[in-house]
This record gives C-alpha cells, structure tokens and sequence, in this order.
C-alpha cells in the first residue's frame, strides 16, 4: 500500500485514469469535494460540547478516520492537480507561522497575528 | 525540517505546547479551523471556469499552495489530537473506493457509488 | 431600500444585470460563494468557547452581522437563479422536522432523527 | 404558516423551545451548523458543469432547495441568537457592496473590489 503523500498521489493518479476521472477533476472541482468533505467532518462535531470532542467513543473515532481520509485524499488531488508539493508548501508554511506567532507575544491566546 | 506527515505532527506539538495552545485546540476547533481554512482554498477557483483553474499564473498557484499548506496542517494537527494516522485511514479509504466504484462501473461518471 | 427576501431578489438581479455579472453567478460558482462566506462567518467563531459566542462584544456582533448578510445575500440569488422560493423550501422544511423530531423523543438531545 | 424572516424566527424559536434544544444552539454551534449544511448544498453541484448547474433536472432542484431551506433555517436561528436582524444587515451591506462596486470599473469582471 502506498505509504507517503507522493506515493498516495501516485496511487490516486492511475486510479483517477482507470476511471476515466480526469475530466471531472479540475482544480475547481477538487476544491469543492475538499470543503464537502472537511464540513462532514466538522458535522460530526457540531453539537458536542469541546471535552466531549477530546473524548469521542471508538465508533466515532472510526467515522470521523474515515472523514480524515477523505479530506486527505482530496488534497492529494488537487495539490498533485497543480503541481503543488503539500509537504514543501506546509514547510514553507511553518516558517511564517513560526515568525507570525512569536512564542513570548503568542503564549495563551487565541488571537490572529495582526492582532498580537 | 520535517518531511513527513508524522514528523510535522511532532513539530506541530511543539509548536502549540510553547504557545500553549493546547487548551483552544479541542478536535471540535480544529475540525472548525479545517472547514475555513478548505473554504479559503475554493474561494481562489469560485469565479473561475474549470478551464482557467486547470492553468493558474504563477502567483495565484503560489497562494493556493499557502492554502493546501493551512488545510494539511490542520488536518494533522486535528488527526494527532485523535490519535488518528491519516495515511492509513487514506489507505483503509482507498481499499473502500476501490469497491465501491469499481473501474468497469464507474468509467466516465461521476455518479455516487450507490447510483451507478 | 428592498426589506424582503423578495424585494431583495429583485434588487441583486438589477445589480447584477448592471455589471453584466450573470456570466460567473452559475449555480455552481453561487453555492461556492455561499458556503465561502458561512466559513468567514465562521471564522469569527472557532477558538471562541461556547459561552463566549453567546456574549460577542458589539464590535464582532457587527462583523458577524456582516457575514450573515453576505450568507443571505448569496443564498438569495442562489435561490432566485434557480426558481426557488427561499420562504417556500423553509416552510416544506419545517413540516418535515416537527415530523422527524416529535417533542417527546427529541427533547434535551442533539441525536439525529435516525438515532432517536 | 410563517412567511417572512420575522415569522420563521419566531416560529423556530419555540420550535426548539418544546424540545429544550437552546443548550446545544450557541452561536458557534448554529455557525458550525450552517457551514454544514452550505455544504451539503454544493455537494449536488460539486461534479456539475456550469451549465448543467443552470438547468438542473426536476429532482435535483427539490433536493437542492431543501438545502436551500436548511442554510435559511440555520441562518435564521444564527441571527436570532445574536439579535442581529439579517434584512437589516442585508441592507447595510447592499449599500456598501454598490459603493465597491460601480458599475463602470465592475462591468463584467469577476475581480474583488481591491483589484478593480
């Protein structure tokens, strides 16, 4: 089974062209699956109090995996869609946060960096 | 820097510990970040046509990548928080899909599963 | 000013025929645009406690008041391009949930209609 | 039957009176809620065409303007909470949409207002 992102792209790739898929995968279209699937997520999470979300029960835990999966294997399509490496753009992406959000003027706060 | 979905998790760890930001990132939050943060992506293709998302200029192709990099890095985040591994949750998905369209149905549509 | 969700109707389709919008507001790119603008309403939401989203100091009310128009304002010309009563489809939706959550068995639980 | 934003506040709110469910409808929850079911309204058109959204067989329309009915209903509820009044807002932003957009610089572009 594939075990990276560059190998589930790879996976999903010839996947996507057994099926003849290519057509219907535009970038414009991946994104929308993208926040489909990231809102099935969050369903799952909508009435429960915050501890209870710290605290699912095991077949909960099971669906909101199989959710996870979902949004994974979407961003995979659509980075791999754009030519986009998702581990080099979340790297690159830790670097600005890291200088955004400052230990000393971050600590304990929820607030946005433009608001620190 | 960390080149691997489970190495970032690790990294992130540390990151929200020195911030003290575990106390605001319940799973329920997270699942809340993840929704905003996949919106901000479609919001760069909504006015597109498929055609004009399937060839991005440079620039915007780099913001939509900062984007990809928000979605995955909350989705790890929210997967560790769980103790969920999202490459095999992905790997557990495929083995579904696999099933549930298989090649000689689903060529060409993209009809749901329980449609074709 | 237009001060229903008819008149209000009435009053996007001129704005947008004056800019010759119709071109990019397709079913598709509006739903887009609508759950775009519920993920910033959103935003404003996601590392607040339960308790502090019920107690907004006025300054985010008024921000928040701002998404909710964009969410209806989209959600209206989604509606109108596709000939539906906004009104109409609530109406028919009540009917269908005081059937699927009778008081008895859904007083003081968040369970889904299929789980009660 | 309510017919106006007004009516169906009033109605929802003793709606969730009956069955005790104002606990679980903070703010965050109802936004959570409403982001949910935006969602489920552009999954009918994720793999759609643009045109094909125009011209949506009669099924498809039904299913999607109960969509229609559960953002509004959600939306309803979200401002009532809040004691934001969504016409009101509606209006105030239909003025400052008119002043970002003048019909000269925004005839038939899809551009924000800060790139016009």
């Amino acid at each position: 089974m594939p075990d990276s992102l560059a190998e589930l792209a790879k996976h999903l790739r010839q996947f996507n062209a057994d099926r003849d898929w290519h057509q219907f995968h535009s970038p414009k279209n991946l994104a929308s699956a993208l926040v489909v699937e990231a809102a099935e997520l969050l369903e799952h999470f909508q009435w429960l109090t915050e501890a209870e979300s710290r605290d699912l029960p095991p077949e909960k835990r099971t669906a909101v995996g199989a959710e996870v999966a979902d949004v994974l294997l979407y961003l995979i399509q659509l980075a791999d869609a754009l030519g986009i490496d998702p581990i080099a753009a979340a790297q690159s992406k830790l670097q600005t946060n890291a200088q955004k959000y400052p230990v000393e003027r971050a600590r304990g706060t929820s607030r946005k960096y433009d608001e620190l």
